[in-house]
């Protein structure tokens, strides 16, 4: 198989496992927050950046590449991986988030769906075959199946006919996967909000026996404590020698309760999306640098954080850079807020690896509580 | 002395010389060519990128930084050095083109000159003691004095008060700055395009015996060849002992042609401003990365280059970023076209010395000269 989970050690009191994921293009500590790079490119991030950071894995977008600069193209790069310079390990999402994001853009059948570029409203198809070819061509090391993400709210019976549509297109997309050795197909379960229909598409969805699982459709809208119950009863079904993945979040909170609560991989856009806007993670909440109180503010972003930039540059500086839409200041936030993510997820490992997770979390999620609210966080 | 030039070999055949510039924030091997930080930040580039292509100095500007975040927090923060972590020898521009520049929205008088904010209309007032103030903030290592950069094209009789006008603003500069022992005054020569006012602006300008003098007032929209002329009789009056800056100027073929005919110091926006437009400068002319022949380019930007960015990334990539509106992008090309230049001027220095300038001038010029034209830029 091309990619394979090894369990280390499993906390006693809660869900947490830390374990490695073995892949072809190198090993990941889990758990792990995996930055985004929709286009060949995490937003003002340079590689070796990423790589100083600690990133070990980051996640790009098949929907985007498709479009531009096209995955054939890529292709004759000779792939991914060194058409934008990264040897360490990349996960492609399918597209299926954006192109149900597309909203009166798109139709869905039971082939596929049918869609318009958000770029230049071209036609095009994307079905389970085409999809798994696209991510054939790109050549990451984990690929997502083609999935439906239910929408927020949904009926039941919605949410029924969804998920048994996504259990159908996952078994044309193993069968369509032609690079089985080198190229990890994961399984997304959905169901919505909805305990029965998770457990119909936990059931459905594990029984094809594949490298490693999703728990897709959250992180939508809906209310937090929905979503940890829909992991709490979900994940226990999961495997305990796969990985286990949820998609779409990455708030320093959810990481943690995800983490509780079993998950070893994580995904989202947040940090860089905000980073972008000027609004830094901290270990004492959202900084918003563009706020005049921070003017002649001559401290660091974080005072608990050891990174480049909080070594280096104040509050004042930052502001200044945003205020001016200078793009060194984009890039500077950037680089902090997945540091502050990527460094509470080498603590949160090491501390299942003590035995010391549940009071870390217990330490950790009331600090982190104080500070913030959830958002939602999707490309 | 703030500042010191120590002259090391002159090249037999040209104007051409090598030598080092001693300032409070260490040496600058010169002839050397000074990346653009208008408002504190050298465009898409950290202070170490800059370190590792070799800036040994960079340029900033009194206008932009008065403006926002004004130089008295910069002053708080510790200087421009410290608000920025830039720990190597700054230059500030004195304001004065930029004032110009603003065109209905600016009023000259014998004061000085009244204007209007760029960014929120908001009236202001540039004298040559108020400049010297700013700058004594900031705490550049050089400072320059606040002139009339003469437009072109200019009647005889108008840059002849306009020089006039620049010496009686430089007196009252140096009466009026405050901290000789840190920071050096550099002076302008200005005189338009006509050699006669060259000379009288030149003789009362050096009469002020400054630690460095700038010839100002080109680069402004002339013919390349009037450009040429104007150095060629204005540089030899000037001072060995002392540098000699060229403002405004940046293009590979016009940094070469100031080379030959004396100059020290350079500046310009240009590599910084045409990178993100998607414009790379190569040894082989300009590269419109944006073109379509480019899609599939898998080779990198200069062909003869070995930075950073050529050494990791091909055309095809970066065109993609570029297309995409990709910091990254932007980023990657920036740091390329700086390296170029300040690689450019390591030759240069370095065949001063070994007494082959004559020759590396003519081999390389006309290369250059193939592959492009010359552009206008100025902040």
């Amino acid at each position: 198989m091309a990619v394979t989970y090894e369990l280390l050690k499993e906390c006693p009191e809660t869900g947490a496992r830390a374990g490695i994921l073995h892949t072809p293009h190198g090993q990941i500590e889990t758990p792990i927050f995996m930055p985004v790079g929709t286009l060949a490119t995490v937003k003002t991030m340079d590689p070796r950046d990423l790589k100083e950071i600690g990133s070990q894995i980051i996640l790009s977008n098949t929907y985007h590449l498709y479009l531009r600069p096209g995955h054939e193209l890529v292709k004759e790069a000779g792939g991914l991986h060194s058409f934008m310079n990264w040897d360490r390990p990349i996960l492609t999402d399918s597209g299926g988030f954006q192109v149900f994001s597309l909203g009166d853009l798109r139709k869905i059948t039971e082939e596929g769906v049918q869609f318009k570029s958000h770029i230049d409203g071209s036609k095009h198809l994307f079905t389970p075959e085409r999809v798994m070819e696209i991510q054939n061509a790109l050549g990451s090391d984990i690929i997502m199946a083609f999935d439906e993400c239910t929408p927020y709210p949904a009926t039941h019976e919605y949410a029924k006919q969804s998920l048994e549509r996504t259990t159908r297109w996952l078994k044309r997309c193993k069968e369509a996967h032609k690079n089985t050795e080198k190229q990890a197909l994961f399984g997304i379960i959905q169901g919505g909000m909805y305990l029965d229909l998770r457990t119909q598409s936990a059931e459905e969805i594990l029984a094809l026996d594949l490298p490693g699982y999703a728990v897709g459709g959250l992180s939508v809208g809906e209310p937090k404590d929905e979503m940890y119950k829909v992991l709490e009863h979900t994940v226990p079904m999961m495997p305990k020698n796969k990985p286990r993945y949820l998609m779409g979040v990455g708030s320093d909170d959810a990481l943690l309760e995800g983490v509780y609560r079993g998950i070893d991989m994580f995904d989202c856009v947040l940090p860089t999306r905000i980073a972008r806007n000027g609004t830094a993670m901290t270990s004492h909440g959202r900084v918003v640098v563009r706020n005049a109180s921070y003017s002649k503010d001559f401290t660091s972003l974080d005072h608990n954080c050891d990174c480049y930039v909080c070594k280096n540059y104040t509050r004042a500086y930052l502001r200044h850079l945003i205020k001016c839409n200078e793009i060194l200041g984009f890039k500077l936030i950037s680089y902090h807020n997945l540091y502050y993510l990527l460094n509470l997820m080498r603590n949160v490992r090491q501390s299942i690896l003590d035995g010391t997770f549940a009071q870390f979390y217990k330490e950790n999620i009331n600090k982190i509580n104080e500070g913030m609210g959830r958002e939602k966080c999707r490309s």
